[in-house]
């Protein structure tokens, strides 16, 4: 174990840098870099970083110096010879394997391309363009560098003890929601906290709570480094920005319509099992399912990531039910603002009519909600998100209009196309 | 700062002694130990180890060759070279070299005596006898020993993040004491938690929350080791072990009257300021007092470890007024079962009206109160008094007569030559 209050003090020494490796990413941005450096590699794209919570004055809390700092370190990583080896001989989701010979030689060989930092009043700007398969790599990083930045902002003002007793307050907080989680005799939750934890330190520190707390219950993280380090399963399977940039990329309406499809029908290719899960929401689940192929129906299950969750489920029921397909055979993976009570809620609701699964964010590696003074080390909404594809720009509807992203005139035509009708808005929980 | 939650795992493979010097002590031992170095060097005296909580079988918890190789293991210690030089070199109550060469000489060759251990039931018998200035260094090692052996058999039983989740716990709840003390204005306390400490790293942890949470209203440690290590004011002053042993050596009811204060007129030639503090409680505040030489009145203080403390106090204030001295410039130390909720009281009842002052224990560095399942860390009320004195049993009235000690014919007798009446029976806290 790590004493972590003292390696915080540390922190004003230099001993942390935030993002230690490339592989301290989620595993399904590995798992869409291979897919996109197979069948899009040329593909130009640009990510932006967006503060969410404008309450929040980053750069008026981060020193620019110190943000490029930890920014050009991350440029300085390439992966490490153990590092190449884990994901080369490591079995997941049963498959050995998994990275292909040819993708692994590039990653072996990649650096991080250059960034655009620039400051917007209160804001920082940051663009990240270049080849898809490279810029993609920086999600992650980019956002618990300013994630953990703003955190330390605040840490640096508190005594040494003061630190320690936040984090013993911290480690409480969580140990007592898993100790109820604990009590779901099928619970199967996974860690899903990387891009907005609190800290790298903190974020291994929760995953080995939940290894201890919650054994067979819990079934991995999404963090590859952690996975490595604590000899745990890697999950995940596939994220909004792929249908969004085939979006951008479709020429006319006809092809836009067709694009989310497009999409897994590559990856319906390329995985099997595990990895087939559906991510219905990026254009509006609905409209999505009803205009589906069967072949889609017939994939492993799906992941609920926006709007009301339990809504979501029953919607995905109902269109498995309406394809002839066996529902209580479906894994459905909650991913969207979980806490305890929410997830014992939804275990309530369909544990039993469908395999019932958690992938928890936020609010597992980054709660330190009423912990601090004015809460000011209370999580906020930070995205960094596939915005522009060959200087096309990209949409993003979701269930709820709050998580709505692209220029308005955009988001207007994919409503249209994808039959997107009255949306429930509802606040964005982290 | 030590991460105690693995260390204490680390317990497993045999890491931490539980006693690492001899001067991880309390000061006033080696304060008394002089005294009686000086003054009665060859009195033989029998210490005895015993356990007021019977609910806690002490002998089915521990292993009997574990606890026989902590006892052996601090009979292997001799006081090193930078305590040594830290005794000789340091300041104590603004006075240089307390420690007079002769004393020090003595000390540096000292190794600890031998000890009896033997099982009766479901408790150990330990004993010490031997010359007074040796054996009676037995006294706070043995303590820490049964103390944080009884511990180690709960934590033992714990998994890894439990262990860290309990610390977590008692730091908060000790954190949070500190934060409401510190809103006393004039609040003096000192660390007097040594002899049924959790263990050592815990009250070394619990030290340094107080340095930083209550700065100058923290006025040192007992402790010699913290104290030196943590370069602050080692405090504390004389015992009941004193008169009491006075007492047992007196010949005839007349002797035994006077001894009380032979003790303190002994006291007096060698010590001056803030050690010329009177414990009064032996055998009876009252009786003490109302009988005491006019001298010890003009001494700086008086501290209260027995019976209510309010009523301690008060007797204290009419007695100085008797004896024409102003209590404003009297100190009074409270030291007996003190917890937040107290302190605060006694502070808002006699600030002002004399120089207040905490000496706090159990409650400081033992809070585990609630932490484990079954309130298997709780503390307990374990002491180690001399029981004889060149074969004559010792006696202690005390304030309370739960914390009497003694032959009952013995107790009968002391009560008469003292003038002890009726006295209010109050549950010991630890």
């Amino acid at each position: 174990m790590v004493d972590i209050a003292t390696r915080v003090h540390n922190h004003k020494w230099k001993i942390d840098p935030i993002v230690r490796s490339l592989i301290d990413t989620d595993f399904y941005k590995l798992l869409m870099c291979q897919s996109v450096f197979r069948n899009k590699p040329d593909t130009t794209v640009t990510f932006s970083l967006i503060n969410r919570t404008a309450s929040v004055p980053l750069a008026k809390m981060i020193d620019e110096g110190e943000l490029r700092e930890q920014l050009d370190h991350v440029r300085s990583l390439s992966l490490t010879r153990g590092e190449s080896t884990w994901l080369r001989g490591n079995t997941f989701y049963g498959q050995r394997q998994m990275f292909r010979p040819d993708f692994m030689e590039w990653f072996e060989n990649l650096r991080l391309p250059p960034y655009t930092l620039e400051r917007r009043g209160d804001q920082y700007e940051l663009t990240f363009e270049g080849a898809w398969p490279e810029v993609m790599l920086w999600e992650i990083p980019a956002l618990s560098i300013l994630m953990e930045l703003r955190g330390r902002a605040v840490l640096h003002q508190m005594g040494k003890f003061e630190l320690e007793v936040l984090y013993a307050r911290a480690m409480t907080k969580l140990w007592e929601k898993i100790e109820h989680l604990r009590r779901l005799p099928d619970l199967k939750i996974a860690d899903f906290g990387t891009r907005r934890r609190h800290s790298y330190l903190w974020q291994d520190w929760c995953v080995q709570a939940m290894i201890e707390g919650l054994g067979s219950k819990f079934t991995g993280t999404s963090n590859c480094l952690i996975a490595m380090k604590r000899d745990l399963e890697a999950v995940g399977t596939n994220a909004h920005e792929l249908p969004m940039v085939y979006s951008a990329l479709a020429q006319g309406d006809e092809a836009l319509a067709r694009a989310p499809y497009d999409v897994l029908a590559d990856w319906h290719e390329e995985h099997s099992g595990n990895l087939r899960i559906i991510l219905p929401d990026t254009y509006g689940t609905e409209g999505f399912l009803r205009n589906a192929p069967d072949w889609l129906a017939g994939w492993t299950g799906i992941r609920i990531d926006s709007g009301d969750p339990a809504r979501g489920a029953e919607t995905a029921i109902a269109w498995w039910q309406s394809r002839g397909e066996d529902p209580t055979t479906k894994l459905v993976i909650f991913s969207d603002g979980l806490d305890e009570a929410k997830i014992e809620e939804l275990y309530a609701q369909f544990h039993g009519r469908v395999k019932v699964s958690f992938g928890w964010g936020t609010l597992l590696t980054n709660d330190f909600r009423g912990l601090a003074n004015n809460d000011a080390l209370a999580p906020f909404s930070l995205v960094c998100k596939a915005v522009a594809a060959d200087g096309r720009p990209t949409v993003k509807l979701s269930d709820n209009p709050e998580k709505a992203m692209g220029p308005e005139s955009e988001i207007a035509r994919y409503k249209r196309v994808f039959g997107v009708g009255e949306q429930e808005r509802m606040a964005v929980v982290v």
